[in-house]
């Protein structure tokens, strides 16, 4: 296998990936609470559809057709994504999760563009490189929007949450 | 569901991972060429071995006993890993393959002890917000560690390959 078939393989998969995240984030964001939160999923939903065409064009600057290979990861995290939404009660504490929850989503998004903009810019493939850079930056200025919201709100109402149910029981 | 529960199930949840790993690195290790990815993935074992400690006195910190939920997100991560092993041919693509698969790894855990140091701290756990952050560290140093050796040798010997490959068929 040739470092070309090792760029086309992760391709495939990272294709796959972005078709079952398009499943996924409307199913987030309506069981996120917070509005910024919610319209954060919304819009990534766009945005993912944007990443989907750039795989496309990439496909076709290689000469190749764009075909899926089957991510188990990508359906594992989901899958844990929905333990949340079923098994984490109140609404704070969901949201909170569901940023860990999008977060870890995030970031195996950043591993894979990573090794694939590497290996195209390695054969020195620059356009197609320059194209999946692209979606990387989206997906590493998303992880810090949820970093955002994760320090800045949502932990603290999930905490204060816990703090009331404190009192709640003292009474 | 407070923040403490979901502190703990994070927990649980990292403490099924690490097991997981622990089964996963040797064949990863197995599976590698390189003798410094070797060695990587050999002494990242005895690593993970002190990271399930960790947790397990984290646990211990907040009067609980150490349980693991299962992931489904690691083993979809380690089953795309075994096809690795399975269908990448040659052992510069494969190594550099190796590379790939494990920093999706890496990520994930990132991700995950990010949120539970997130967690610990909020709630002013500090002593194990700080166990957790030596992991958290300890997995970051590990991610760029993977992202030297593939920057600086790896790739580039995989790509080599390819181009031998090329002039073979040329003669």
């Amino acid at each position: 296998m040739t470092l070309h078939d090792l760029l086309i393989t992760k391709m495939q998969s990272l294709y796959d990936v972005e078709h079952e995240i398009t499943k996924a984030l409307p199913k987030m964001a309506k069981a996120a609470s917070d509005a910024e939160l919610k319209s954060g999923f919304e819009e990534h939903l766009e945005q993912t559809k944007g990443q989907i065409e750039r795989l496309e064009k990439a496909f076709e600057l290689l000469n190749e057709k764009p075909k899926k290979l089957k991510s188990e990861a990508i359906r594992g995290l989901i899958a844990d994504g929905e333990w949340v939404i079923k098994n984490v009660e109140g609404s704070e504490a969901l949201d909170a999760n569901l940023i860990a929850a999008a977060q870890y989503v995030e970031h195996y998004e950043i591993a894979g563009y990573g090794s694939a903009v590497e290996w195209a810019r390695e054969m020195g493939h620059t356009e197609v490189a320059d194209l999946l850079e692209e979606t990387l930056e989206e997906e590493e200025a998303t992880d810090e929007k949820l970093n955002e919201l994760a320090t800045s709100g949502v932990n603290e109402r999930a905490n204060d949450m816990d703090e009331e149910d404190e009192e709640t029981k003292l009474m």
